[in-house]
């Protein structure tokens, strides 16, 4: 990086059913958040991350739409998407916008509104994460999909699927304490076992939730950040992102995520850090099974151990790697173009020490990893405590 | 700009009705044209520029998708979208993600496969690149939309819509050199006066075509690209976007392109250039009206009088500032998320002195500038030959 990035504000909606919002209302009450807390007027530059705007509400076009709307009149706006990788992504376009020197202050703004269309129309429009000639055309549902990765893993391990169980718990555990999240309540173990299967094996309780909401991210130089940032500045140590194919069929392992192995590996070294060095992983729970691939292929968790970290309690606030903590996609809410902000501005949260009941104790360094599709674009960042 | 980026590679497929070809096909041809050009194997990252394959072909997530469907498993990529101008900006993408370090060698692709859908479909899938909200709701196409500014700009300047004949003609007389454009014919005045209102005044010869093609381009740092670009680096010299509101109703003058006029200011600018240092420029001419607004923001023809340089055939190969040399997006074509490349594709073969029988003397130092919707998002870039 040919200079120092660093976050100075975050902004955030509380995530739901939010029918009284549009699109860009959502975007406004984020954006006006990050710019309040970061104590600037407004960026040079706006990355909006969105994914199913173009289906779900008829509109394209939302970097130009977003930035005119909260009132920044000429500055340079675009959408930048990569299924639900798309927040990592447009997070990383900022950080290199500004590390190239073109760019001086930058927003993030990840927003989706899914909840004004029909459960058939969410379904086709989020089945486009996957490969529409391979996959779609099959009929296969991005559940299926990701049902297929859980049952094989199940398989190869020898793993019943309760063992998914603590993941649950634990980002609904930790979205009682978040203001924002959608679900604020705790589930039992036997609720978990209760629940409905939606593609077997995944159960209603290994899902996120169709979401409305928007995160949003101020950005800075590091020398700019140290006289701007009121509430301190969070470096970014490390930006990669990696591909694998779209379609499962095309995977050499379904069960190993690739390109979440080789994104992390790429952040780490360009942060200088291995696993053990991450205080608080905040991973991409849109079903528990790719939690559990997530912090394998991160560099937790020996192949097939996902689950271990989760039984023996690792994965809490208290654990050795708190991950979902403050509540993941889960129990805060999964808005799919927005949810990779939402990661990074829960990260950030923790990183300031702000995070409350929910505080993981000394967190210096923390981890995102954001997955599109299946695994097929894996965005990691590493950021810490300048 | 913290390091400077050169193109050595660029390649692209015919436009037209390709049926015969698929989306990520029609990406393969244009990107594995560029890497030959280039003489590599592969980039380390992919920008994909695209508006409608979420409607269109019910697929997102093109990054992943194309990267891996050329062959280079593994590797970073993306896309970016802002409207018709989405190739210029994941160009721009490319440019910053090398500038800052973070990557040596990107490719771009844009690409857009529009005629597998029905004209109502189609018709849909573009106004999204206008205000959902406050335009689509209404029942305007986005042909309607620049037909109002059309209508606005004859009325205030007391114009005749026969002053805008010489961009089509000069549009479909250089595409009749152009082995990749879809219209390779001239046509007359009288054919110009003759052909049907599409959306009054816009007749059919003041429209661009829908069309299937995908272009893409090799990026590196210019101290790579010394050794490594066997057809001579072209450097970027200006990249920079700016916006507009997206609703017409919301602009303050709508016959003023405010983020063109911003847009090619801030590369001028980046670029220490002025107008009359321009040798070509290559305009994004979706409708005739599109082109005379242009050439006026970017400084080459005072407010009302775009349409004189058109009159006066400084617009030709010949003339004083040369437009759509190979034949722009009227005669060769406009696959709408392609666009912006394909007009950097074209810049850079006049740049190179690889323009045949359209070839600019002397073209030393070469502009495009991409529009996004009705002028909401205007890239502007500014290159020239190393």
């Amino acid at each position: 990086m040919m200079r120092d990035v660093c976050v100075i504000g975050i902004g955030q909606t509380p995530i739901g059913e939010l029918w009284e919002y549009s699109l860009r209302d959502l975007a406004y009450q984020a954006l006006q958040g990050a710019v309040k807390d970061a104590g600037i007027e407004q960026p040079d530059a706006l990355f909006v991350a969105n994914m199913l705007a173009p289906r779900l509400s008829s509109q394209a076009h939302l970097g130009a739409l977003i930035a005119n709307h909260v009132g920044w009149r000429g500055i340079e706006a675009t959408t930048v998407e990569a299924a639900c990788a798309s927040g990592g992504t447009a997070f990383q376009a900022a950080v290199r916008a500004i590390a190239s020197g073109m760019v001086d202050v930058a927003a993030v703004c990840g927003v989706e509104k899914m909840t004004d269309a029909t459960s058939g129309q969410i379904t086709a429009a989020l089945a486009t994460a996957a490969d529409a000639d391979y996959e779609g055309a099959h009929g296969a549902s991005f559940v299926a999909l990701n049902a297929l990765i859980m049952q094989r893993y199940m398989h190869e391990y020898h793993l019943p699927h309760e063992c998914f169980a603590p993941f649950s718990i634990n980002a609904h555990a930790n979205a009682v304490n978040n203001p924002n999240a959608m679900f604020r309540k705790e589930i039992s173990f036997e609720a978990y076992k209760r629940s409905p299967v939606i593609a077997d094996p995944i159960n209603l309780f290994d899902s996120s939730p169709i979401s409305d909401g928007a995160a949003a991210i101020i950005l800075c130089p590091l020398e700019m950040a140290k006289d701007l940032s009121p509430r301190g500045p969070i470096k970014v140590l490390g930006s990669a992102t990696a591909t694998d194919t779209v379609d499962l069929a095309g995977r050499q392992n379904m069960i190993d995520l690739y390109a979440a192995r080789l994104s992390a590996h790429k952040a780490y070294r360009q942060a200088g850090l291995e696993a053990e060095d991450i205080d608080v992983f905040e991973v991409h729970d849109a079903f528990s099974i790719m939690a559990a691939l997530s912090l394998e292929a991160a560099g937790f968790a020996e192949a097939g151990h996902g689950t271990d970290l989760a039984q023996n309690g690792d994965i809490t606030i208290q654990g050795r790697i708190p991950i979902s903590t403050m509540g993941g996609l889960k129990g805060r809410g999964h808005p799919v173009g927005a949810t990779g902000v939402y990661e990074l501005v829960d990260l950030v949260t923790q990183l300031r020490g702000e995070a409350g009941a929910n505080q993981v104790a000394n967190a210096h360094i923390g981890m995102t990893q954001n997955i599109g599709g299946t695994g097929a674009t894996v965005v990691t960042h590493i950021l810490a405590k300048e």
